[in-house]
Formats: structure tokens, sequence, C-alpha cells
């Protein structure tokens, strides 16, 4: 089933210990788009400005992602972000951003875009996300994923929104800051809370350490990949969700269960693992589809055991 | 086959966000000792001052553990720790630490003691972990533990002192630190190259984000379980410790293998979850074979994904 992505296009300029790219392409809808692409049609929506050229876009219509849905805004600027990395990775401090053309974003989807089965509200103004999803309500499965900003300036605007999507992707800090709840349990519990109709699953990204999958049934957690050696870790949030959201929509919405939210977060991890091996888009813009296998196989294998019972004392 | 463990035995006053306790039975040989003797024999070396009664020597006793080696020093003060946590228990700052008898621990072991079968040193200053490693040699499956401030203040000691076990277990922030390597792998592999005859198996600590185990040719991570409430995180390391040796020990150090290792870790997952759901000891101090059994199953299934296979596009 088509998917349709909107949310930020941009360059990116990265310093990590490993070397620096500057005016990469990168963004939200594109990390998105490129890691559904695998799995279906993709569609992206959002703004540039002139600087946003053919280089880029051929990035995306390589991997058979229709732009017509790209909003070229004459005398603009694309957005952009300048962020540097810690020396193991985990911290990372922003440096620049300009917001560009997507200060006055005001998205009008085309008839093919509001047609989506599926949706992903990639983190952009809460408002701007209910603003789709009303305009896409036919879809039949919608996700969202947000940042600490929204929940600082504009929570009550991002709960609405929260409560119109199936599910919610979020970092875990995220998570608790929205909730005010320490416990992962007990904040994601809140969340489902929401509705109706209300988010049924919500994904707490856990960064290096993996994801977690939280229903009102049932508990899931999955490690990241284990990689020799992570370059920059831009974006890996949304190839994460485009592995995942993309392989639901491949699978159809209807038959979505347990095992099917499983097998889609780790195809959305095995994602992520390479785009954190290169800078920006490099390495998912090379990947093939049996790489991707090989690393969901070998994340069977790397979070196996089984029980064998043993007398215990007491 | 019999365990020995030698570390702290203390009073901990700890605060968190549900509440706090002053003077409770803790240190690290007391929680890995309650966990361990779960699966098997256990012995617990270290020293106690007079404030050390009846009361804490119960606990130890009520699960059997042999107290026989505890060293008491006349005219001494126990160990004491007192510590207080952030809203979401994932940081902590020391208010005070005395080392009391600690301060002057020249560990003798007992006959029984150097004949024990597994051993594990608790996090306590590298030369006194390589001199107990040393009066028991014969111990068929050593594990270690150790903290940030012997990475810093000793850390040729301890690099000597792993080489001597067959297997480190350490807070994964400290495995970087102590290999001045950011990523996890590499890091672990730096480890594995101390011998011969060197660790033979890493177990990195994730705190809340659960455990990863890596040797020469295997990776294996496993989340911490889910958990509705937390309330003191203190011991959990130590606790998972207990949990994973001793099953390993109960097991028969010979038949040591990849799958006996992982089932291992979720033993000693189980273990740690129970410990943080109560202050102290409290939780562990009345726990039954049958609780850990059933959340040993209940990790099994919310780690269980299985792969199916689908088309993809590129």
């Amino acid at each position: 089933m088509p998917v349709t992505v909107v949310g930020s296009i941009a360059f990116d300029s990265v310093k990590t210990p490993f070397g620096e790219r500057t005016r990469m392409l990168g963004g939200a809808a594109v990390h998105f788009a490129l890691a559904a692409s695998f799995f279906d049609d993709v569609r992206v929506v959002g703004p540039v400005g002139d600087d946003f050229g053919a280089a880029e876009l051929a990035v995306l219509s390589a991997r058979g992602i229709d732009v017509s849905d790209i909003e070229y805004v004459p005398g603009g600027e694309t957005f952009f972000w300048a962020g540097e990395y810690g020396w193991d990775l985990a911290s990372r401090e922003t440096l620049e951003t300009r917001l560009g053309v997507f200060a006055d974003f005001d998205p009008k989807l085309s008839a093919a875009a509001r047609d989506s089965d599926v949706l992903f509200l990639a983190n952009i103004q809460p408002d701007l996300q209910r603003a789709v999803r009303a305009q896409c309500d036919g879809a039949r499965f919608a996700a969202l994923d947000s940042m600490n900003l929204w929940i600082e300036v504009a929570r009550d605007s991002l709960v609405e929104a929260i409560a119109t999507v199936d599910c919610l992707v979020l970092n875990d800090a995220e998570l608790r800051e929205l909730t005010g709840r320490p416990g992962l349990l007990a904040a994601a519990r809140e969340v489902l809370a929401w509705g109706p109709p209300g988010p049924r699953t919500i994904i707490a990204k856990q960064g290096e350490y993996g994801a977690a999958m939280i229903t009102e049934s049932s508990y899931f957690s999955l490690p990241a990949f284990p990689l020799e050696r992570v370059v920059d870790p831009t974006g890996a949030g949304d190839t994460f969700a485009g592995g995942f959201v993309g392989y639901i929509a491949a699978a159809g919405a209807e038959s979505i269960d347990e095992e099917l939210l499983r097998r889609a977060m780790a195809y959305g991890t095995a994602l992520a693992s390479f785009n954190v091996e290169e800078f920006g888009t490099e390495r998912v813009a090379r990947l093939s589809g049996q790489e991707i296998a090989a690393r969901v196989s070998e994340l069977e294998r790397v979070t196996h055991f089984s029980d064998a019972p043993i007398e215990m004392r007491g």
C-alpha cells in the first residue's frame, strides 16, 4: 500500500569523531523515504528552496520515490541543520538551525498523497501534523514522530495530533518528558489511553540500545544491530521508522498483528544500522534488499535464547 | 559447584523519588550472594565492623549462604554508602562513602573458600582482587566486576586482574572508559585480547536497557525485564551478576557454552528485575524460584520475533 511521508527535507552539516560533511542531503522525510522505498511505493511531501537541486532529487528518484509532491518555494532556502556529536556519539549539540522554507510551510497534499493508505507524519510542528492528518483521513495506518521542542512549546497540539494516529514513534526520553512519567511502561500506557481512536502502538526509540514496542496487551524489546563502527547517527530514528512503516505497508495494513509489528521493527532496526555506518544518506542510497535481509536474520540470532529450567533453591 | 564471592558488605542509605531508607543492608557481595543462592552453595568473604549485627546476618543465613568467611573487625565500622537518585532513576549522586573496615581489608580466604570452583570478584580495589584470585587459583570459572574509580586511579592493576578471570562484568560506559574505545564491540574485543588466559566472555551491563554479551565469536543482547515500577536500582548489577554466575555454577563450569551463557544472562536479568522493585535486599530476600522462572519465561516471550522474508525493492 502506498506510503506518504510529510516532513523535513534538509541540508545537514555534521561533525562526528570520524569526520565531517557540509550541506549533505538529509531531513526526516528523506531518511524515512529512502528506508521505506525498499518495501513499497513512497511519496515525499515537504518544501525545498532554490538551493535544492537535481543531485539531491536524484538520490530520491534513484530509489523510485515519488517526488512530485515536493514543493519548490521560489527565493526560499531549504531547511538547514548543523550539529556536532560527542566522542561516543551518545550526545550531540545543535550548532545551527535555519528553518528557511519550513517557516511558512502550509502542506497542501495532492489527490494522490491524500489517497495514501499509509501515512507517516515525521517530526514537524504538531499543528501541521494535524492539518496533514485531516487531509489524509482515509489512511489505514498512520504513525507520528515528534521531538522535545514540541513537547515544550506546543504540547496541547501534539497531544491532539497523537490522538489521531495509530502509532506513536518517539525517543524514550521524550516519551517520559511528554507524559511526566519516569517509567517507560507507565508512560506508554498513558499515551495508549489518549483515545479514541488514539494510538494503539507505542514505539520507544532507545538510540544505540534499540527500541521497545508497547501495546495494550504486549511488550517487545529489540536491541540495535551490533556494529563494528558507527560514523554518523543522524537520521537513524527516521530510517528506523521508514523500515518499520514500509514493512507494514508492504504487508498490508489489514493484517497488522503483534508478530507483524515485531518483524517490522526488525526491518527498521536493520535499516537504521546501515544508515549510521556512513554519513547522511550515503549508505542507504546504495543498499540492497539482500543486505537488509541478512541483518534481520542476524538480529534473530543475536537476540535468541531458550530457557532450560533448572531446579532452584527456595 | 560452590561459589565464593569477595566484595563489599555494607550499610546503604538511599533516597529515590519513591522513598528513602537509612542504613539498610547492602553491598555488592550481599546482593550477589542473595541472587546466587537460588542456584548453588554460596560463601561470602568480606569485612564488617561492630555495627554489623544478627539481623543483617540473618538475611544471608536465611538464604542458606555460608557466612563463616565474613571477617569481624573489632572496633571497626562497616562500609557505608549514601546516595540519591534522580527522577527517572537513570542518574545518581553519591552523598557519602565511608570505607570503614574496608580501608585495611586484607583478604585471607579459608581453605573452603580457596577450594571454590566458581569465584566472583565484586567491585573492590583491583590489588585485592588479584590477591584473592591468587589464593583461589583453582577456580574453574572466575568473573570480575569493577567501577570507574579503579579505571581512573588503578588502571594497570585492574587490567592485570581482568587478565586472570574468565569473564568481565562491567557497565558499558565503564567498558568504554577502560579501553578508550567508544564502540561497544571494539571495546569488548580489546579486552578479549588481554590474555592469555584473559577473559573469554565480556558482559556489558546497560542499566535499564539490559545487558550485552560479547565473546570472540558471538554477540548476544538481552533487554531488561519490563517493570511497572522501579523503586531502587541499588545493587541491580550485582544481583544480575549473582544470578548469572550462580546459574553457571549450578549448571557446572565444564558445560559452559554460548547457549548456557545466554540462559544465565536471562536468570541474572530476572533476578535484577526483582531487586529494583523494592529497597535494598527487601524483595530478593523473600523471592521464590517459581517467581524467577516465570520472569525468565516472560523474557523469552518479550524478546522473540521470527522473520518472514518479503520481497524487497532493490
